[in-house]
């Protein structure tokens, strides 16, 4: 018997992944079965249960993939010194984000795969664990930039360096929600958003004493 | 055979919604079947097929009345002139949103229904055009309030103001699915980072061939 070499396990694995991103994108997990799966990719149960066992661990190797993605990407865009503003910045993590494609599937078939992950990770614990640790990652990444933004006077208000961070992290999982529920995102409207709130004046806070409007 | 108030009706219909809701946050809506709703909600099936004859049914009615809820959260916030700036409007709409509460369920629960209304719209069309019409009317009200912004000088840059208000929605989408998936998010969260970002100084525009800086 002939033996195979790494670029070929690798390149079967890859189709195996493609073709199931495609089913799950078209049909959601729960209806799509690893029957589906094998009719997707025109292999036999053998040669794709060598790889993966169930749909479960399909599920799970994309997910990782995706974070992967999205980390990478961060990493790369940051990588700049100082590091650019969160418009640049993160524009820039979009941009790589929505080019990329599951072979053969629509532009918002991977945005749809993050949204179906987001569901699945409410039942599964193990896929749970997989994304807070990416968030945790992400949130670390991004407080330390504000902390940066504010000690070059980039940054003026006193707040927690964190919700800054949490709140433009929320920013790209919004439009990652907006891709795949409506498409037609594109890298310039988070960059042209996030310059239009950079540009507004921030509002004196309320004087001490008046209670804050509920 | 005694005639039933529009008071009891309504109160068996908020019976069952919130009982399906619960079940639908617990499970997810694949894995809920009607017969786990009536086992919840301790109804007969008569009396559930009465006012919702199938799940869909009651994922329409739930989508539906949470697109109301936040529409409602909007407008409240929104109505005072002139209009508060995105932190304290959009920290008003997240605080009343985070105040909606299943009866019976954990605090995430809401957040978790709407990601998985979310991931439902992906194959369920009549969801999708829900959710399409919600998210245009959300989209023409921001902008509405962007060129207010603009026009009354608290906005400074020359970006669409479509391209901010669809920003500042993301956040709010991408808030929900962090409360859904990892909790502890708390509308102060989204204030200070908003008036974070707000706070930031706009880098100038890259020098174009002539040099000119507009």
């Amino acid at each position: 018997m002939a033996r195979v070499s790494q670029e070929h396990l690798d390149a079967r694995r890859r189709q195996i992944l493609d073709g199931a991103a495609r089913c799950f994108a078209r049909n959601g997990f729960h209806a799509t079965s690893m029957q589906d799966v094998l009719a997707e990719v025109g292999l036999s149960a053998g040669a794709v249960y060598r790889y993966f066992r169930s749909k479960d661990e399909l599920i799970a190797a994309i997910a990782s993939g995706v974070f992967t993605s999205i980390r990478g990407a961060f990493e790369e865009a940051s990588r700049a010194t100082p590091p650019p503003t969160p418009d640049v910045l993160l524009g820039a993590v979009l941009r790589l984000f929505l080019e990329e494609r599951i072979e053969g599937a629509d532009p918002q078939a991977f945005a749809r795969l993050i949204v179906q992950v987001w569901t699945e990770t409410l039942r599964n614990e193990e896929l749970a664990d997989t994304l807070g640790e990416g968030y945790h990652g992400m949130r670390e990444a991004w407080t330390g930039l504000v902390v940066a933004y504010r000690e070059s006077g980039i940054l003026a208000a006193d707040v927690p360096p964190e919700h800054v961070a949490r709140t433009l992290i929320a920013a790209a999982q919004g439009f990652i929600a907006q891709q795949a529920l409506f498409g037609g995102v594109t890298a310039e409207v988070l960059e042209d958003g996030l310059r239009g709130i950079m540009s507004m004046s921030v509002p004196p806070s309320p004087p001490e004493g008046t209670g804050s409007i509920e």
